[in-house]
C-alpha cells in the first residue's frame, strides 16, 4: 500500500485499512522505538530490570529521568517510548497492586497485573477520540509462580518473556540477548546480560547513563551508580576472558 | 467498486455503501486472516481446539502467546487475530459464563455464550466512534445438549460447526477439514484432524508451534508439548499408511 | 441526480438530499438484498414463514443458520439481510414479548411488537453516529384478532401482508405470491406456496437448503427435513398435476 | 445560489447558508412531497381527514398503510411523507393526549396538542446530528373550541386551517380546496369535498384507494370502503348534475 | 473578504473569521430578513406591537399566523424570522415569566424578561452542534417602571427601545418611526404610528393584513380586524389632512 | 506564515498552529477590535470607567447600550467587542460577587473576581466545540487593598493596569493615556482623563455618545448626561488653556 | 517529513504521525518558546526562581505580569508560555497543596505535586477535542528531602533540575547554567546565577523587568525591585572581578 493510500486510513484508532491494520497502533510502536531502550532478564532468583537513561542537560538529574519503576514491593517496571504516557501507565499498575493488597490482601499476580495494564491499553486502541499510548513496559517480578517477565506494546498485547528488549535499537539488543541467554542464570548474571545486551547497542556510555533494577525474593532494588559500575567492569573482564 | 469508490465509504462503522456493505466489517475480517490459523473439531465425546503458536523470538515464553483459552470447566476458545482485542472478547466471555454460574448455579450453555459475544461484537459494527473487533473466536465445549462448537466473525455472527478454521490460511485448511470430516471422529481421532488440518497449510511447524486443547466430560485439558509431539507421530504414520 | 451529486448526501443517516431521500436507509435496503430470500404466508388458521437457509460450508451446522427465530409461543420471525443485525432485532422482539407477559400476563399483539421493533429502527434512521439496520423482518403469529403477518425494512415501515417475500430475488418470489396467493388457504396449502415462492427464484435447492415454521393455535413449530422434503415432493406433484 | 455554493451549507440542521435559509428542512420538505397526499377540512360539526393509501403491492393489507391515524377519542391526524417519521410523530401525540387525560382528566385541546407536535419537530431542526422528520401532519378534532384543524410542517411551524393538504400533488388539490371550500359545510359535504380533492390530482383511485375518517362529537370514526365508496358515486352524480 | 474565503469560517457557532466575525450568526440576521415585518412603539401609556400577517393560502386560519404573542398579562412579543424558533422563544419567555410569578408573587420586570431570553439565544451562538435561532423578538410591556419596549437579535443582545421595526422591509420601516416618532404619544396615536410604518414598506395590506396587540395598565389586548381596520381609515384620514 | 498555512490551523479552539498560536483566540481579539472603545482609569481614591456608546438609531434608548456594568457596589466593569459575549461574562462576574458575599459575608476582592472571570475565558480557548469569548472586560473598584482596575482579553489573561483602552481604536487611546497618566490623579482629574483619551481617538461624539462611571468609597456611580458634559466642557477648557 | 506530510498529522492530540511524533504537543511547546524566559536554580539551602517580566505598556502593572507564582508556604512556580495556561497549571498546584495540607496535615511533596501536575498535562495531550497546555513551569521548594526543583513540558513529562530555563531564549540561558552552576552555591549565589542566566540573553533590562523569588527554610519570599537590583550590581561587580 503506497503512502497516498495510507493516509485514507491512518487518522484514527476506530479505522481499519483494507489490509486490517490499524495504522495509529503502527506509529504508536514508532513512538516507542524513538525512545532509549529497556531490557529485561528473567533469572532463577528474580528479575532483572535495564535501560539506558539519556539526560538532555548535565543539569538534569540523573533519577528523575525514570526508565524503571517500582510498582511495588515484589514486581517493577521498565518503559521505553513517549515518557508522560509510560508513566500514567505505571501509576494505572500502581493503583491495580494496591487495590489488589486491599481486596485481597496478598501481592498481585505478575500476569494479572500485566494484563490488567494490556486491557487499559487496548480500550485506547479501539475508540475514537483518543490515541493508543506511545510506550511499551516491562513488567517483571516474583509471585508465588516465581520471577516472572511480561511485556506489553502499544496493541495491548501481553508475552511473557525470559528476556526482552524495547525501545530503540530493539533488534540488536534483542539479537544480542537470544545468543547470550541461558535458562541457568543467577540475578548477577542476569545483571551481566542485562547491562552486556544495551551496550550492544549504545556507544560511550558509563555507569551514569544506565539504570539497573533486580526484584528479588528481598524484594525491589535499585542499583546505585556503583553497583552498577562493578557490573561494567566485570563485563569488560568478561568480555576479555572470551 | 473501484477503489475510489471504495474509499468513499470505508471510514466507518456507521456508514454503509450504495451496494449495501459495510467495508469496516469487510477490512476487520481481513485483521482475522493476518493472524495465525486456529482451527476446532467437534467429536462424538468433546470438541477439539487448535492453533498454530507463532512466536516472534526463541525467548518468548511459548505459553504466553495464548491462541487457546479456557473459559470455563466445560467451555473453551480459540481465537486468531488482532490479539488484543480476541482477549478483549475472551475475557468478556469468562465475565458471561461465570455470571451465569452466579445467578443460575449452573455453566453457560455454549450456544448462550457465544451468542453474548457476537451481540457484542454486533455493537462495535453499528455504532460510530470505535471499530470493528479484529478477531475471530471458536467457541467450544460441553453443555446439557452434549458437544458444541460456534464461530464468530467481525459481523458478529454466529455459526455452529462440525470443524472450523479461522485465520490466516483459512480455505486451505477447511477444505482438508471438509474432506476428513467423519462424524463418528472420538476426541482423539478429533485432535488428528485438527492437527492434520493444520499441517496442511503450515510448514515446517513441530509440537513446539502448535496449541491444542480439548475439553470433554473431564472438563478443559491442555495438551502439553509431549501430547502434541504423539500426536504428530500418528499422523505422519497414519500419512505413511494411505 | 447523479453518482457525484448522489455522495455529496449519501455519507448519514441525519442528512437529506436535495430531492428528499435518505441515501443511507437506501442503502441499507441494499444489504437487505444481498441475503437470501425469505417468504410469510398468512392463511386461514396460522402463518407459515419460510427461507432458504444458504450454508457456506457443509460442516456448517444448517440449524444455525437462523433465518426463522421463534419469538414466543404465538409468534415468530423469519429475517433477511445483515445476519447480526437481524439477530438483534430479533433478541429486541423476544424482550418485549416477555416483557408484555409479565407486565400484562397475555401474549403480545403482533402488530404491537411490530411497531416496537419499527420505532428501534427508525430511530436508527434519524440520528447521527450510527447507521440503519441493514435487515428486513416478517413478524408472524396468531393473537386475539387471528393471523396476522407483518414485514419492517431499514426505514422501519411496518406492513401487514397477506404474503409477503424479503431478501435476494424478492421481485420474483412476491410476483409469484400475487399470483397464487388465494385468501382461503390452508396451513398447509400456505407452505406449499411459500415453497414454491422461494423455488421460483432459487435453483437447485433441496429440503436441507430450506427453513419453514408454522405458528397456529398450536404455537410456533419448525418444520424437520423430512416435513419440508414432504411438500417438495407435492409441489412437483402439483406442478406435474398442472 | 447555484447548485455548487448550495451544496456548501446543506449538510445539517445545525447551518444557515448566507441568505439565512436552512436547506435540511428545505430538503426535508421535498420528502413529503415525495409521500402520497392527504386532506383536512373543517366543517360546522366536525374535522375530516382523508387520504390516498397507495399499495406497493395487491398482498398488502390495505389498511397498515396507515395514511389516517385516530390519536385519541376526539381527535386524529393525516400524514404525508417519510412513513416511519409520521408514526414516531403520532406516537408522540398519543402519548401527549394521553398524559393530558391522565394529569388534567380531560380531553388534550387539539392546539395545544399540535404546538406539542411542532415542538419536538423544531427541536430536530436546530441540533446537529440529527435530521428533521421528513413528515407533515394534519392534526383534527373537536375540543371545546369546536372543531379545528392543523398543520405540521418540517420546520416545526403549527398553522390552522379551514381546509388544506399536503403531500404530492399539494398544490393542485389546495387550489381545488380554495375554489370549493364553504364555511358552512356539514361533515357529510365536507367528506365529498375531501374526496373530490384528492381526485382532482389522483387518477384511477377507486374507494379501496382512499382512506377517510371524520371526527365529530361522535368521536372519531374510519369510514370502511363501502362507505366512501357511496361518497365516489355521489361525487361523480354531483359532477354530472353540473 | 471575498466568497472563498468567508466559506472558510462560516460553518458553524463556534468558528471566528480571521477579521473576528462570526458568519453563521450574521447569516442567521438574513433569516430573520426573510421574515414578514414586525413594529413596536412605546407610548406614555403603553407599549403597541403591530405585524404584517401574511397568509400562504385564503384558508389558513388568520389568527393562527401567530406574528404577536401574549406572554403574561402585562407583556407580550413580536416576532420576525424563522416562525418555529420565535415559538421557542415565546415559550421560553412565558415559561420565565410564569416562574417568576410562582417564585416571587410579582409579574416579572420587562427587562429582565429579555435579558433571559438573549441569554438563552447567546449560547446557541457559542456552542458547536446548534445553530443560532433565526428569529427576532420585541419584547414589549408595563411594569414597576412602567412602559418598556426591547428587542433581541440572533447575537443574544438586547436593546431597548422607544420605537422600532424587525424583520422583512426592516431599513424603511426604522426610517418611518425615526421621522415620526414623538415622545408624547398615547397608545391610541402610537398604533397609529406602528400601522402606518408597517404600511411605509406594505402595499395592497388591509386590516386583516396585519395584526395589533397593545398592552397598557389594562393588561394585554389583541385588536379585532375592526379595531384595526378603524385606524387604517384614521391613517388615510391623517395622510388626507396632510 | 501565509494564508493558505494559517487556513490549516484555524479552524479551532483546540489546535495550534506549527509556531505555536492559537488562531481562532487571536481571531477574538479582533471581534473585540470592531466593537466601540472603552476606558479605565485608576486613580488615587477609585476607579473611573468610560466608554463610547455607539447608538444604531435616535429610537434607541442609549442606557440599553451597556458599555458599563455595575457588578457589586464596590466593583463595575466596562466592556468591548461583542455584546452578547460581554454580558454573559458580565452576568458571571455579578453572580460570583453575590456568591463571595453569601459565602464570607464580605465584598470579593477585584483580583479574585477578575481571576475567576478569566478561567471562565480560558476555558473556552481549550476546549472543542466551542469558541473564545469575543469581548474584553475592565474590572475596576476598591477593596481592601484600595482602589484597583484590571483588564481581561480573549485568551483569559489578567493583567492589573494604572490606565487602559480596549477596544476599537485601543492604539490611539492607550497612547493618550500613557502620555498623560499622572499617579497623583483624583476622580475628576481621571474623568478628565478617560474622557480625554476617547475622544482622541472619536470624532463628533458628544456626552449623549458617551458612558462614564466611577467607583469611589461611595461605591458605583454613573454618571448622568450632565455630569459627562461638564467634564466635555473642562476638557476643552483644559485643551484651550494649554 | 515535509509540510505537507506533517499537515496530514498535525490536527489533534489524538494522532500520531508515522514516525510516532504527536505534532500538537511539539507545536505548544513552541508557544512555550514564544513566551519570555524563567530560570530555576537548586542551591544547599533553597530554591531560586526568577523570570523576565515583559510589560506591553507603561501603565501595566508590573506585579501583575505573574510569572512566579506563590503555590504554597514550602512552594513557588515559574512559568513560561501561554500565560492563561500557565495560570491554570498554577491553580490546579495550589489546590493539589491544599487538599494535601486538609487530609495528610503536611506540607506536599515538591515530587508529588509535580508529577499532578504533570498527570492533568498528559491528559490533554491523549484526548480528543481538547489542546495541550501551552505552558511549562518550573516548580520548586523544600521539603522534608530538601530542596528540590522540577519542571514540567507540553507532553506532561516531569523532570528534576539543578538548575533549569524554560521559554524563549532557553538555549543560551540553559547553557549559561550548565558552565557556571556548582552544586555549592548558597541562595545569594543562586539568585546571582538566575539572574546573571537570564541576563546572558536579554538585553537592556533592569530590575524592573524582573522578577525573583527564593524558597527557603524560611518560606516562599518574592523580592523587591530593590533586592533584585542589589544582585544586578553584584553581578556587574562580579562581571567586572573577572
Amino acid at each position: 500500500m503506497n503512502r497516498n493510500d495510507q493516509q485514507a486510513y491512518d487518522r484514527g484508532t476506530s479505522l481499519y485499512s483494507p489490509d486490517g491494520r490499524i495504522y495509529q497502533v503502527e506509529y504508536a510502536r514508532e513512538a516507542v522505538k524513538r525512545g532509549a531502550p529497556s531490557v529485561g532478564v528473567r533469572t532463577e532468583n528474580g528479575v532483572v530490570l535495564a535501560a539506558q537513561s539519556r539526560a538532555g542537560s548535565s543539569l538534569m538529574v540523573q533519577e528523575s529521568i525514570e526508565k524503571l519503576h517500582k510498582i511495588d514491593d515484589h514486581v517493577g517496571a521498565a518503559s521505553a517510548g513517549h515518557v508522560a504516557d509510560a508513566r500514567k501507565l505505571v501509576d494505572f499498575a500502581r493503583r491495580e497492586a494496591q487495590t489488589n493488597r486491599l481486596r485481597y490482601d496478598e501481592p498481585i499476580g505478575i500476569e494479572t497485573l500485566t494484563k490488567e495494564v494490556t486491557d487499559l491499553i487496548q480500550e485506547n486502541t479501539q475508540r475514537g477520540g483518543t490515541r493508543p499510548y506511545g510506550a511499551a513496559l516491562l513488567v517483571g517480578g516474583i509471585d508465588s509462580t516465581g520471577p516472572r517477565l511480561f511485556g506489553t506494546d502499544p496493541s495491548g498485547t501481553p508475552h511473557e518473556w525470559k528476556a526482552v528488549a524495547i525501545g530503540g535499537g530493539r533488534e540488536t539488543i534483542q539479537g544480542h540477548l537470544e545468543e547470550e541467554y541461558r535458562g541457568d542464570l543467577d540475578l548477577d548474571a542476569g545483571v551481566d546480560l542485562a547491562v552486556n545486551a544495551l551496550l550492544s547497542e549504545l556507544e560511550d556510555v558509563d555507569a551514569t547513563g544506565l539504570s539497573v533494577a533486580v526484584v528479588s525474593e528481598d524484594g525491589y532494588h535499585d542499583y546505585t551508580v556503583d553497583e552498577i559500575d562493578a557490573h561494567l567492569d566485570t563485563q569488560t573482564d568478561a568480555t576479555e576472558d572470551e
